[in-house]
């Protein structure tokens, strides 16, 4: 059996977003209001949400926790993605961000269970890896045609994480984050 | 960048408890009831807890989302460490396990955001493989005195997994459980 170590890193909140209504599109905010049901006034908000096709497990509909409460973007991948596809500039906000982070240029790989440490006292605990889809896709796309599915080629793997409130309170960009992985074993 | 696909497993529920008053041990019961709050009865019922020693970047005491609800064990990983020990038997409920399935022999390296979807409806997400503290060494020692500490270290990665409720229900022993592990990327 192989196993990892626990690991450390710093990042820096570049920028906080809300995404309000039914749009994939999030707004820039000063500040985000985080509490165990997730970001306040965001459409993933929630303690509870329905399963939809990220669940086939599930019929479409059931009540489920909710561990996709906060969707958190890293500034190095959103450029690599946008070299990728040869534009200037990829906007965390055109695909839902509600953090964009710099200073961990994998962030996509950081695993399961990672704790985001944020300076004012708000913990992240993160479920996972978030899967490109096409809605994101064509939410690109409205601002760059043509764009859908290459994006989604384009992102995968790096197209953030997803995760849950552990400690509740308020993020504002400049904020710093102490990241932390838990000891891995490999099977 | 290495990537393990997702893996499903089949295992079977062998025991169902609840652990009330402080004590470590839990205690055997017909069933399980689970709600968003975790084992209806235990003592780690809450949606919320305070941190402790097993969270030193807060200060004790610290109110956090309660990803802890439901201690779960693995009867071939019990085998292993009672065969260690040199004991005959190793019971689930003295060292406060909630649920004790059979079939997946190295059910503790099972990785965080695994999903256990029991027949009843009820899933448990994992957050993640439970450390064989000092405490549940204390617990073995009042049955089979002076093993405290070489249990602690005979049940290193075999001390079985923690989680939480994402489909609250009622499990039973005999139920049947499958198991979904997520494609793993290794940095």
């Amino acid at each position: 059996m192989q196993a990892l170590p626990a690991r450390t890193f710093t990042a820096r909140v570049e920028g906080t977003y809300v995404a309000e209504g039914r749009a994939v599109e999030s707004t820039p905010r000063d500040a985000l209001i985080l509490t165990y049901s997730g970001v306040a006034g965001d459409r993933h908000e929630g303690l509870v949400r329905h399963s939809g096709p990220r669940e086939p497990w599930y019929p479409r509909g059931t009540p489920m926790r909710n561990e996709r409460q906060v969707s958190i973007l890293g500034l190095e991948e959103l450029a690599e993605i946008a070299a990728t596809l040869g534009i200037a500039h990829l906007d965390p906000a055109w695909i839902g961000a509600n953090l964009c982070l710099s200073g961990v240029p994998d962030l996509t790989r950081l695993p399961p269970r990672t704790l985001l440490l944020f300076s004012s006292g708000v913990t992240l605990r993160i479920d996972g890896d978030n899967d490109p889809c096409r809605k994101s896709g064509a939410a690109i796309a409205s601002h760059i045609p043509d764009l859908q599915f290459a994006f989604v080629k384009a992102a995968r793997d790096k197209r953030g994480l997803v995760g849950w409130v552990e400690r509740e309170g308020v993020i504002r960009p400049g904020d710093e984050v102490k990241i932390r992985t838990w000891r891995q074993t490999i099977p």
